[in-house]
Formats: C-alpha cells, structure tokens, sequence
C-alpha cells in the first residue's frame, strides 16, 4: 500500500521551519516537520539549525535576560509539537518537485508531499582549522551582528577574516565597541564594494593584514590571539586580540533542490515579490536559505510565518 | 540652544518597533522610541500596539505555553531598554521629511532625526458598538489566524462579519474548527475575488446572511450570540454563536506621514524591494503599516530587526 499523501511538509528545523509548523498545524494542516538528523559534518543540518551551536542570544525579542540557542528551539519545538506537528528525524537528500504530489527522498524512505516549505538554512563558511572549532562561542563568532555588543569584545582588539561585503559591514559595526578591528585578508585588495570599502577604511579604529590566513586560533578557555601566516612568505606572527569574527561567506544548504528550485545569483532560493513563493507552484522557502541579507532568528522566524500563511492560503485553491 | 539631532528615531512601540530597538541599541545607535501615548479613541497608538488588547498569544514562537499580550510587550520593552534605548511617551502628529535633518512634532516639541523607522502600526476596524468592546477577547476578535483555534471556538457556531478577501479567508480558516460559520454582509454580494467566492461557497461549513449586519452582541461573561438586522427591513433576529470575527479591515496609522511617504493602493507605506526603506532615504518602515498581509507579531518583529539593519547600513553611507 502507497504512503500517504502528506498535505504539508516542512524541511528544517530552525526557527524559520518551527515557526512554520507552529502557524501551520495551529491552522489545522497537521504539518510533518522533517527536522534533520545530528551530523557533525553538517552543522546547520543539525535539528534545531545553526541556534544549537550559539550559547547565549541576546536578540531574540521577547527575552530580556537572554536565552539559550538551544533553549530556544527547544521551547518554539515543543509549541510547535503542542499543536500536533510531527517530527521525522532524518534528511532529505533530493526532491522532485516536477511531480505532483511532489516527492522528497531521505536515506530511508520517500515522503510524498502536495505542498513543501524549505527552511533548510545556511551554514557559516569556516576556516577549518581545529583551534576555531573548539573556541567557537568562546571568542570565536560568525556573527558580528548577534555577538559584537557582548562585554567581553568591548574595548578589545579584535580580529575579522574576510574581504568581501559582509566583512567591512562586520568591521564597521565591531568597530563601534571594540579599540581595534584588524581585517585579515588571503588576497592584496578586497572582493567589497568601492563603497564599502571606502566606508571601512575612513574608520580611524579599522586596519587590514593584507597576504595574511588565520593560521591558528590562540587561547585555552578563551580567544587570546591569532597567529597569523603571511602566504607569499610563510612568516608567522602572533597578535593578541579578544574575538575572531568569521566573515567569509556562508553557504545556503540547497543541494538536495538543485536542479528544482530557481536560486539567485548567490545561491539562495529565489522566492515571488513580497511573497514566500519559490519558483514551483505549492513550494515556499523560508529562513536563511531565501535570505542573504538579514540571517537572523528573528527574521527567520518572520519569514516561517509568512511561509505557513502562504502555504494556507495555496492549499485553499487545491481540490481537496 | 537647539536641541540635539537623534541619530535614529523610532515611532511605535509594538513588536516592530521594539524589535528595532533591541537592535539598533545594540549597534550603538543610541535609539530613541517614541512609543505613542494611552488615547482611548486611538487604542493601537497606545504604547506596545495592538497587542496590548490581546489576552493569550499562543503563536508567538518562544513561548509554549503562550504569552499575554501586555506581558510579551513589556519584556520585548525591557529588552530594548537594558541595551540603552530611550524613550519619550508621546505622539508623532506630523513630520516632515524633505528637510535634513527630518523633522518629527509631537504635541509638546520637535525632535530632529537623521534617519526614521515607521513603525506605527495598523487598527483593525470595528463595528463601533458597545457590546463589541465589552465582549473583546471574550468571544469576539480581530484575527482568526491568531485566536480561530482557541478551544473555545472548536465546534461551535461563528460568525464572521465582512464581505472582501480577508473576511473569506478568515472564514476558510475559521470552518477547519467550527461547526459552522455564517458570514455575515451589509450587502447583496461580496467585495471579495470571484476565486475567494467561489472557496468560501463550495465549503459546505459556511453560510451567508446578505443584507444584514451585527446590531449587538451578545452575552454577560462570553459571548453566546448576535442579534443580526436586516438593512432593508429592519427586522432584527438573534442567532446564537461562540464567537464573532470583525473581517472589515484594518487601517493603517500613517496619518501623521501623509504627504511625506509614497503609500500604496490601500494606503499601507511603500517599501522598495526586499528592504524595508520607504520613498525618502533615510526613512524605513516596518510591521503592519507596511504590511496589509500578514499581520503577525512574528512578522512584524521581523521586519523591524530587518528596518533597524537597514538603518544601520544607511546611517553608515552618512557624514557622521
């Protein structure tokens, strides 16, 4: 006998995908969340996504003492649950959305579906090196915007990786609380805009290593410098610093819609005006994995709501 | 002596503008709120917007068990203000934003601003008799995305008054748990698509009274029925009900900035591409007032930590 035929299935499970699932099964869709399954070699597939390898939030509205990463998920998973979401515990590994129902394989199974949200989110591009994982959290960021104004980067000298955008946008914003931003860059001049570089290098506090790679991440129970490897010569160099920010990119996980889904000229999926709409008919995108820009937790779980309230009002003009 | 330029000035204080606060504050923009002023003939001006005259939020993603309104409002409030926000409790009654600095009048004085978020919000309008607003939150409501699954609702007659898109989809949302819902229009036929007709007909849960409208509501602690009057004859009839929906849309709070920012067709404030910048900028807006949609607090706490970046950037692009 076929499976049946799931009405809505949401992929992720972090803020973006949980509070579609609380917002779809509120609404009566009995929504499958298929939330990802731990795998140290893909972080942000992790259930929970990328808040489960953050300690402490400070933004998230609605918490004015703060709250865990992992705290959170657990509280928007158990909402979610409570209004009668399933959970499958696994990955999708490749979809075909030229179908109706669509289908979605996991390694066990296939899942067949008449309407999809993709919160599958992106992941921080790291440098790779096993002295960044084990201070992540303790000095080590990919976020300037989440961890900046925290008091232990305050007045500190602090280290950015990174040539492009988003790095200058991460310098200039850290240069409001620290004594010194070093910009580290592999390359002789930047990938930014003119404009953002223009912006970066009027900040008296702002200064670049040019030819240079993070090397090593220095410290034992927190960031206490960087060794820093110049790459024409070789050379290493140490400098003391209180925070390395990781801005070289991230890299939204859409591999298993390749091929399914329109994507933006950056790689993220292209979603319809002001909509959530991906380019198929009856497939919504929601989260980082629709957003180069913004990446928060609370602008996921903006965009999850609007993906349910699309994903509604879809369903409403199907046959039954 | 001239009184200081604020850098950035927030207008709301619902879940958009306190979302921009956190942020903006934790950026070192030093915000200030202006966060509206108790008028009981203007209640979303008061200070924490609509949710203010909201009980129980059930789908606010954070809170399992959900969250008063007031409550959820001051602990976003408490948040902007341990990251250094201020706050003046009063009204913006007019601005002007063709001079540099932008010029914002409360009743009192005149705050300069080099760059502005709009977050003023949206009221949903009522029938405008007492009833109404004694049985608020007891019964009737403004939204049945946010309060059609209450346990109270669940197989119970509704009724839903209206007769354009909202209140059609309101009524599609609000039959998954109602035994009935009988839509209630002043008119002979809807303002709604000939498509969202067409749903709201085939669905054999809803019923239409045309030519009628909600003369009183009824009931002492909960509202236990309507009487309905018939616009033609004027005879009046009782029909027992749980609950009453008031779909006759929401009006945005953009009376102070007519004139100054581009509105769209149903008068919410324009907002150019994925960003929240309005016509002139320098001047963002963010939650309902740019939003006729979606309309949640999730959504709009989004956009407000999305117009508080935006501000960010911009603010970066400007002589210091």
């Amino acid at each position: 006998m076929a499976d049946a035929i799931e009405r809505l299935v949401i992929v992720g499970s972090g803020p973006a995908g949980w509070t579609a699932a609380i917002y779809a099964s509120r609404a009566g869709l009995k929504p499958l969340v298929i939330e990802g399954d731990a795998d140290p070699d893909h972080p942000s597939m992790v259930p929970g996504g990328q808040l489960m390898i953050t300690t402490e939030v400070e933004n998230y509205p609605g918490f004015p003492d703060g709250v865990s990463g992992p705290d959170l998920m657990d509280r928007m998973k158990a909402q979610g649950e409570r209004f009668g979401t399933r959970i499958l515990a696994s990955n999708v590994v490749s979809a075909d959305f030229s179908v109706r129902p669509f289908l979605l394989r996991t390694p066990k199974r296939e899942i067949r579906a008449q309407c999809v949200i993709v919160a599958t989110g992106a992941c921080a591009k790291t440098l790779g090196i096993a002295s960044e994982r084990r201070l992540r959290n303790r000095g080590v960021s990919a976020c300037a915007v989440c961890d900046g104004a925290l008091p232990i980067f305050r007045n500190r000298e602090l280290v950015v990786v990174g040539g492009g955008d988003t790095a200058m946008e991460e310098s200039l914003h850290l240069a409001k609380f620290a004594s010194r931003v070093l910009v580290v860059h592999r390359r002789d001049r930047l990938r930014a805009s003119k404009a953002m570089e223009a912006r970066a290098r009027a900040n008296p506090k702002i200064e670049f290593a040019w030819n240079a790679v993070v090397d090593e991440v220095l410290g034992t129970e927190r960031v206490d410098g960087v060794r820093l490897k110049d790459i024409r010569t070789g050379a290493l160099s140490v400098l003391p610093c209180a925070g390395l920010f990781v801005a070289i990119g991230h890299e939204p996980n859409t591999a298993p819609f390749r091929g399914q889904l329109e994507l933006n000229e950056v790689g993220y999926i292209r979603t319809i005006g002001p909509s959530t709409a991906a380019s198929v008919p009856g497939v919504f995108a929601a989260g980082d994995v629709a957003d180069a820009r913004y990446r928060q937790a609370i602008t996921a779980a903006g965009s999850g709501c609007r993906a349910a309230l699309d994903a509604e009002a879809w369903l409403e003009t199907q046959a039954p």
